[in-house]
């Protein structure tokens, strides 16, 4: 299994969610969801232990969900409230539940071990709420692709050159190198082209009409939020590397959700530094992005048919994958801590019911 | 594998059956099928010994079936009449028959071994040729879903009021208790419900005003034949349990017959002792059960789906389970006795032909 | 596995390939074709060393190709001949290549092992170039089956009665005896069906009144390109069997490309030696074959559902499968032979890289 479970991953918008049950699946795992009348969100197991029929078939009657076949009843914390036709709640009748933060209008779900879920790790930026920003949600890309070769791509701005040559590259940078550095948490990938034309986003959208500099900052948290900070500025202000705020500069967010191992939902949106409070702007920011990510996803979804089939050789690495490289090893060391702890808990749940 | 062999099954009712070569599969076995020049019914393997081209691609010849590759022909006892290009006829080249029986205009197949083959075990209700009762073919609902989920569903008074609480069920039943009795052929579940207001469907056919007792029987048939008697009489009348002629009175039946792990046919018609020759009744009737009977195949499929996914969890039994309980219990028993027969007849197969 | 890899097999027609990248798959191995500025054709393994994307999701470049996602570009000669982003081309940088053939206006890809690959070794025939035939090129048939059942069908004169009644094929046929000869290449199964009406095909193109001598040679060139010589003659004349040019003589081709054990391809065309440079004959005939040819696909995909069922008895065997039971057994020697060859060419490539 290729899942970090002890992560929150984003569910959706809180525009998303309202009163109707709403079916999920995260990490391979069905959640029913539903807002409740204080407003918090429930994410339930999507499964009645009884006949295994999906919750997110039944119907919601308060803060309960009653299931649609017998009857069964469960709360916001899982438990069992009603089995129709008896008295007593037998212990094993409850579904997981799982925990739920929402943020800047975003919700996150944990779907690990809930004793370590902390809403203070939760991805976040200061300019989410710095008013000489504007943020703006895009929407949700669907990709029959792991989620690992969709994050990848997100720590990885040598592939620009080549995928999105109409829109957020050119080939201009196709030979300039990527810089990579890495704490714990991030992994970021860098890049500057000086002296260049405009690439197509700013030639719309910074009105530039000489040479700018252009940078791309691919900045991957653990384990699958992506902030893409790139910009433009004019090459005569010969801007420092950390003076990026004085071009003009978009963050690119994209919250990437394992759904199964051949599916996953990036919901993107972006922050930027300009056009602040202009609607029509974010909208025809969010045609061109689409324009790029259907690049995107045409390109993951290949390979992912590709890596279905037979492999006679070990792929090759090249200089540029240093990014994903060390985002593969990263997530792989997750996952081992993860079912290193899994073990003891597993043992420790035998335990408790024999 | 979980078919029970040694059994009658439905293929469909006596009017889908004609001239022409009719494929279908039963257990996980095609069949082809075609009614003779005197009336007889005839099935046989669907599949050529030769090069495994299903009989019913090929041709009817009187009463044979020419196969539509290399013409090999069989005539309705499954030998091999004629091999064009050559004048012996080998002794391997022959296809299974199967023996069919029609009675009241539906016909069964056995799938089992022929020498246990007996018309008299084929279901009957006296009800079939009793002028005071009408009968109504419906229509053969086709449900991806394993058969013993269908087939439990029938034995299942307590799913009622949450599937179908439009229709046939009421909020008034939820917690009525069920009772389960079995002998070694029929499992019946039953309830009622007294003194409460009609349900949809009494409301439209019984044209009750005020309150009535409401009964629900569940006979399932092993393997896979229900009954379900249910009805209503006026609250005043105060009936008893085995009165229920007294009332308004319907048998719906269900001819649940598999036909692969996946994919199952319900054939459901009813018997009634309203609205006797009432044409439009009977119309009108076959609209309510197709929704009730699409509440329940809704269900069933999702549940279906979410068999295939990893469990985690062992569902758990509740009180109204007894009777579906009870009914795989025993498919299992008649299952583990077919196995041990079959291993028997497997060995004197071997020694026959070596 | 069941594909001989050291053969030539049709990719297409000349006209097929042009400037654009073309993917295709023969024997399970994905291809990516293209015709360089020289006029020559080109087959890469499509699929990029580096991140798997095939190469024909990419661009070209003069004679080269451009991944489409990080921009390594390949040579027609397969090897790397850049990395964006650094200097040194490794030397794991390569895809495979595959030997391209055109002839008569047909490609053929060796599949094998490029020392074997021998362009003499491809099939022909003399009236290609003679100006008393015409060759035709038809269509491409595709056919979800296992290419040896194709094959088979094209040495089988047995099936022509029952499969194409209407149009190659009669009742006239139907007990004939085939005769089969087979050498090292060739096997060929043939039958003459002497006095007969003529079949629905000579009855437009031969303009024949009267009784014909009918005959059927099928020639299976190992492993899987199919010449059926038919024809018919006037009775009257008697003709011998080696003087069939004096007669209306077709020679419909059959090059049945194995893509995957699910899925082959036939491309057809025919040569005649009537009707030469009639190209209103030519369109009539196609739509002829196409007729004959659907029936084969729908009888060769049904059997193909059917053999991935269980089965429960061994296929039985008849007169009339001399030439496809030849067939079978000389492709799995072809395969042994490979198999064997392979092991030695695996522990050498061992040897090389330890």
């Amino acid at each position: 299994m290729s899942f970090v479970r002890n992560a929150w991953y984003v569910a959706g918008w809180s525009s998303d969610f309202g009163n109707e049950l709403k079916a999920l699946t995260i990490v391979d795992q069905t959640l029913v969801m539903f807002r409740c009348a204080d407003g918090a969100l429930v994410a339930l197991e999507d499964r009645c232990p009884h006949r295994q029929l999906p919750l997110s078939k039944g119907k919601r009657i308060g803060d309960t969900i009653q299931c649609g076949y017998h009857g069964m009843t469960f709360g916001r914390d899982g438990k069992c409230v009603r089995v129709p036709g008896q008295d007593n709640l037998p212990a094993s009748a409850y579904v997981e539940t799982y925990p739920v933060h929402e943020q800047h209008q975003i919700v996150w779900v944990w779907m690990g071990d809930p004793d370590q879920a902390d809403p203070d790790d939760i991805f976040d930026l200061p300019e989410f709420s710095d008013p000489a920003w504007q943020a703006h949600q895009g929407s949700a890309l669907h990709i029959k692709a792991h989620y690992l070769n969709v994050a990848e791509n997100l720590v990885d701005p040598a592939h620009v050159s080549f995928v999105h040559p109409t829109t957020l590259g050119s080939a201009a940078s196709e030979n300039v190198p990527v810089h990579v550095r890495a704490n714990d948490d991030i992994i970021v990938a860098w890049r500057w082209i000086r002296d260049a034309a405009p690439v197509g986003f700013f030639q719309d959208f910074g009105g530039f009409k000489g040479h700018v500099d252009r940078w791309h900052y691919y900045s991957l948290h653990l384990p699958s939020t992506a902030v893409i900070d790139f910009g433009s500025a004019d090459t005569s202000l010969n801007l420092a590397e950390d003076d990026r705020d004085a071009g003009v500069r978009i963050f690119a967010l994209h919250f990437v959700t394992p759904v199964t191992e051949d599916y996953t939902i990036d919901h993107w949106m972006h922050l930027r530094n300009t056009a602040v409070g202009d609607s029509e702007a974010s909208e025809r920011m969010d045609r061109m992005f689409e324009v790029a990510f259907a690049e995107d996803k045409a390109i993951l979804e290949a390979i992912h048919l590709e890596e279905m089939r037979p492999q006679k050789r070990r792929p090759i690495r090249l200089a540029i994958d240093k990014g994903p490289t060390v985002y593969r090893k990263r997530i792989r060391d997750l996952i081992e801590i993860e079912v290193t702890e899994n073990l003891g808990a597993v043992r420790s749940t035998f335990v408790q019911h024999d």
